[in-house]
């Protein structure tokens, strides 16, 4: 996060509109991985577009609310997963954008042993009608 | 392929900008597979932007023209690569945009048995000075 913090800082210094947009997305960003790391099933699945799609090691790639949400719980039903953005981008027309960053998944495996497997993300977001950003893809991978 | 296509050929049959632009970045993505599948180590690596990152399984990321010139070479030394385009977007602006889809990674394990692992891809995308899409984050996970 330290990187992406020194980015949208120095844009919001130069008051550049494209700096408060990134920060908007990284908010957003923030505030998802708040209710996705407290289990907070609806809140977490209210951040993804209608139409948005998740896609995870080793499962086929989902689509759609309902299916959204059996994943993300089957998800949270696995272990705590948590993550920090280092990467945010926003387009022109500032509707359309992009969080990445590096996520932690921490389970117990078979012996009761509590382990750490470490990834990374790559997240598309768009802006709903009401100018909230929603999740539209979310794909991370174990490094 | 097939609902990109049909997505694609509404917009461009409806004479939309954005089912140009989204056309224009789904053959941009069609025109980095030939290149990859081919193991034309420049030519993929001129897709990409020269702070580009590509992030794989089992792997750190890796960002700038050199570290992906290395991947990608790493990549065609491991097996064969292909992939397929499923989803497009562009931003309102044009300049951003992704594509996402399946992909065949075939490699020969240490017996000499030919595999295949299935996989999925998010790819963002940005549009040089030029106007020619470049790839900004890649990402895949397998299947």
């Amino acid at each position: 996060m330290g990187s992406a913090l020194v980015v949208v800082g120095a844009s919001v210094a130069l008051g550049q509109a494209r700096g408060k947009a990134e920060d908007g997305l990284l908010a957003a960003d923030v505030a998802w991985e708040k209710v996705y790391s407290a289990k907070d099933l609806p809140k977490a699945v209210a951040f993804c577009d209608e139409h948005g799609t998740m896609s995870v090691p080793d499962a086929p790639v989902v689509t759609g609310t309902e299916a959204l949400a059996k994943a993300i719980a089957s998800d949270f039903a696995q272990g705590d997963t948590t993550w920090r953005p280092n990467k945010v981008g926003v387009a022109f027309s500032g509707e359309l954008g992009y969080t990445s960053g590096t996520t932690d998944l921490t389970f117990k495996d078979k012996s009761g042993k509590t382990l750490t497997k470490k990834g990374n993300y790559l997240t598309v977001w768009k802006k709903d009608a009401v100018g909230s950003w929603k999740v539209l893809f979310d794909s991370f991978n174990y490094e």
